[in-house]
């Protein structure tokens, strides 16, 4: 059994919550907020002792591992933190929005090699995962050309999108780790285009609600993403790779499962009514059970900080290429 | 050449008209109608001459062929009478409605044994026949159900359905043809049921608008057909037939070619906007060419008049069990 | 919370056992079975007390409900035993094979009304209940046309043959429920033909491994049934529902989520890997979350056992169809 | 009558050749080529008189157009010739691959007037006309992301590439066309890239055999175009349009009509056989229709020299961004 704090009891602790107690070998013990009330808002419906003491939880020997659920410019202070504690640590992605700081807690994991997993949780997905093992299966070849699609069905509130990071770091990145991981390499370069054409406040924010970005493998495979901060149909996530011997496609998950015909259409099915939260569950509970196997099979869990700086990089480097109209190395 | 006349210039001959035309290797040299003024119209559409001088049509030494395309209860006439004279002759379905003029037909094409063939045209949609082919092929082993679906968009004015010969007669015909055709065998029992829920004028003349049919083969396969005379979405034509090794299907065709993803549904095709002279034109062109195929290579015509009795036999059989609710033998 | 007592503790009962102790409102109290150290395997899976004392169990005012889960020929002694002692009764179809000792159970439960329900559970797989919700909502206007397509990976062993009460009673009677179900009456009489193709031991035993029936409803409307026993590409569950304004479809469920396109094929999908116990998983559950909510709320479960009368009528009718070539009419 | 001379007999004039033949508005009245035993062939086969005397041609007053279907570098002479001969003029795509010499062509049709098309065929193919037709009609609302997939069997032969003006210019042209076309606008920039992984001698040559291209328009719309040399499953031709209502895609072609389930794959169909003849043999046909109605009805033909010079533009921009790796401003 590993013992698990919660750090932060926001809405990704109400994702973690759950999943914690639904997995046979994690027990959550602990629920840290510097807001009391709301750590026990969050024990109350899943359990372990609330607390706003964070020495107390890093410090106490019967949590094993934490879960860093909290808002993105606090993760990087948390996993230093716990590291130093020597506390396993599943972190929500992304570390950071800062290249620095996320090298400044790349150390500190260097100092304190604690099991770390990044929560790039959409490669757990299981459409995808079989997409990439059938890739790497070879059953396809080698895979030249990586597509992405991946949008919205309605933008996200204006404070929201002004605290992201922008676009490319705050929804492409997720396409992005995933068209590295499937390809099994990390661009060279990347050409990136933005626009805005939904919410005006978002263009007067600095940010772009279209994007479609190309990157340039080193194997001289290509990569498309197209993302999209609106899309009338629903939450539309598709991935398709094309290879020397063939394509290979995932579908769009359907909440209902019929086909229609009718005098106006025909073999119709129904729009996509769930966002990333229903689309992605179990992916969120497979990277749990990643992270949950790697900490006990004592082996590093498969997605590292690593990982996760690689894809910022990128996701900097399109935004980069947007505002220069020229293609960006990303440092890696 | 062949030199071909048409007997009628209705309905079909309109079907045939353009498609002798069209064909590099038959001519059209006379069209006959009793009615000259009709048969000239068509003549002045398609070429050759008009006549309502059967007698000089059929002793011409010019026609080599005949494309009996008159109504249902003329058939066996003039086919017996064209096979007196000699003349390959084109014979659109049904042969007749009774079984004992049939025979009689059957017994003068013995006596005068001229290229015959029956034109059931669906065997040479293109779709089919590829399905027949892979079926022949031996792809999903040896057959054992086999399923047509056929549904009318509209149920035809009453006065058709009276002289039509009943549901099973005009309809299900084609498809009772078919999956025989594709068996490789005919049935040893039918069974068959019926009920009228679109038109009750269809009821009150006896006959129905929806059916369903079982066909029972020696070798123990079954077939199963269902036919409708009202379909919101249009004209609905698949055939599955599933064997030891696996299922082959063919699709509806398409007026309209695109996907449709809106907020109502995603993936939306089009209804089926055309009906069977649409749907089957290729059909009605590939069967005129293997009746010239099988005369100029004085080959047996792959539909004979043996399989046209046969299938009406069956339809007849089937209208039986609809109406004694018991399994009819066809009587071949 | 609802205390339950599993009777049986075979197949499936281990179907039943974790899905009771998943669901928030039941507990399983006790497993039953003559022999003891089976129900001791249950429990030590799914906890509550082993016993071989059906008194005891039936007795046990902790006992709220009852499971039945036992060979289809106890299923009716076990019914009226805990109806006499005032359990509610969830019991697993069939009630039994002989119309008159499940008239004797329906006398049974007139005399003790207790609240009872028949596991038909496709009723409640959520493609299956979305196509109904979507008939009974009026979305196709008056259904007219049934199909149920319920083809299995290979024959069961023979032994299992000869004690299931032959083909239509063991199989078909899953799609007749939901045929009648879904178009809200019962037919008035029955059409079904069977041979056996696959093994010829099941033909000599006097049963069929391929069947298809048809139904014909008081209101005009047909459904047509075709089930096999043996199907290479898995376990091919379809059904579509016909209606005066359109079509409604429901699709195989996919082990596999991915569409391949190769030089040998395109747009492929993989086999259907799963049988029954997978591909209606969620059935299950939700047939026993119908059954708690029911008992709980006071009201009567959805699936009668006056249902389960009727579709054993039907496929008994069936049975006789398929052997004598007639049409019978159940008798309800 | 639209009297028509063939200027060449290579293979694209045995493309128009035949489809000449089949307008019932145009007439083959020459085929002209330096080579006369060249053009002889020709007119063995569509008819007309063979030549190699060019001013006889344009100088023949019973010459009313001339289909320019010679090789590329001489297009734009014979524009130039034919338009001061007055004479109407389809020219197969593309005008030439300078944009100095296109830019003198246009110069020419300004000074001789004469009703002029560029042979942008897939704007004819009636899916992809359907589709641009749909966008028109406001189907989707405002066009946001436009895609085109357009990938080949296998890589055209080493001198081809040579003399194509690279992959751009050569394939991506089309749907540069088609996404401008759809769209309504083009681009302000464009972003590309290119690799080589297919033929190492097209990389010695210095081309691409993959390609990626984004255009950036004007309204913020941003269309992503991929290209490939090598496609194992055939001629991968895909076109989808996202806009604020909804997503439009046209889909692949068939020879084989089947759906096959098997033991291996379930749903499969066969690989994409044909290639850009047969995939765009209707738009070749209604290419040429839309140039007969133009001219006969006095009106501009819908493909304009000054479309050709954009595409040659853009088409430009994309290999100069494919080398730079900066977005280019295509020049128009």
């Amino acid at each position: 059994m590993l013992c698990v704090a919660l750090l932060g009891s926001g809405r990704m602790a109400h994702v973690y919550g759950p999943k914690v107690n639904a997995h046979p070998g994690l027990r959550l013990e602990a629920v840290y907020n510097p807001r009391l009330e709301s750590a026990q808002a969050a024990t109350e419906r899943y359990g372990g002792r609330a607390t706003s003491d964070l020495d107390g939880v890093l410090g106490d020997p019967a949590v094993d591992a934490v879960i860093v659920a909290t808002p993105t410019d606090t993760h990087v202070d948390y996993v230093v933190r716990a590291a130093a504690a020597g506390k396993a640590i599943f972190c929500e992605k992304p570390l950071d929005l800062s290249l620095d700081r996320v090298d400044s807690c790349l150390a500190a994991l260097d100092t304190h090699p604690v099991p770390f997993m990044l929560g790039f949780n959409r490669r757990f997905d299981p459409d995808i995962a079989a997409l990439a093992a059938a890739v790497c299966a070879g059953e396809i070849g080698r895979p030249t050309m990586l597509m992405s699609t991946s949008r919205e069905p309605a933008p996200p509130p204006i404070a929201y999108v002004r605290s992201s990071g922008g676009y490319f770091v705050d929804a492409t990145i997720h396409d992005i780790d995933l068209m590295c991981w499937i390809a099994g390499e990390r661009p060279v370069s990347v050409l990136a285009a933005g626009s805005c054409v939904y919410d005006p406040a978002i263009g007067e924010a600095g940010d772009f609600d279209l994007a479609m970005t190309t990157l340039s493998m080193p194997s001289g495979a290509l990569a498309h993403i197209n993302n999209a901060r609106s899309c009338a149909y629903g939450f539309d996530q598709r991935v398709e790779v094309f290879g020397d011997a063939g394509l290979l496609q995932t579908v769009n998950h359907r909440d209902d499962p019929l086909l229609r015909w009718t005098a106006r259409t025909t073999e119709a099915r129904a729009p996509l009514k769930h966002f990333f939260l229903e689309r992605y569950d179990a992916s969120f509970s497979h990277a749990l059970d990643e992270f949950f196997k790697a900490v006990t099979e004592e082996r590093t869990p498969s997605v590292t900080a690593t990982d996760g700086r690689a894809a910022l990089a990128i996701a900097l480097a399109c935004q980069e290429s947007a505002r220069t109209g020229r293609a960006i190395t990303p440092v890696y």
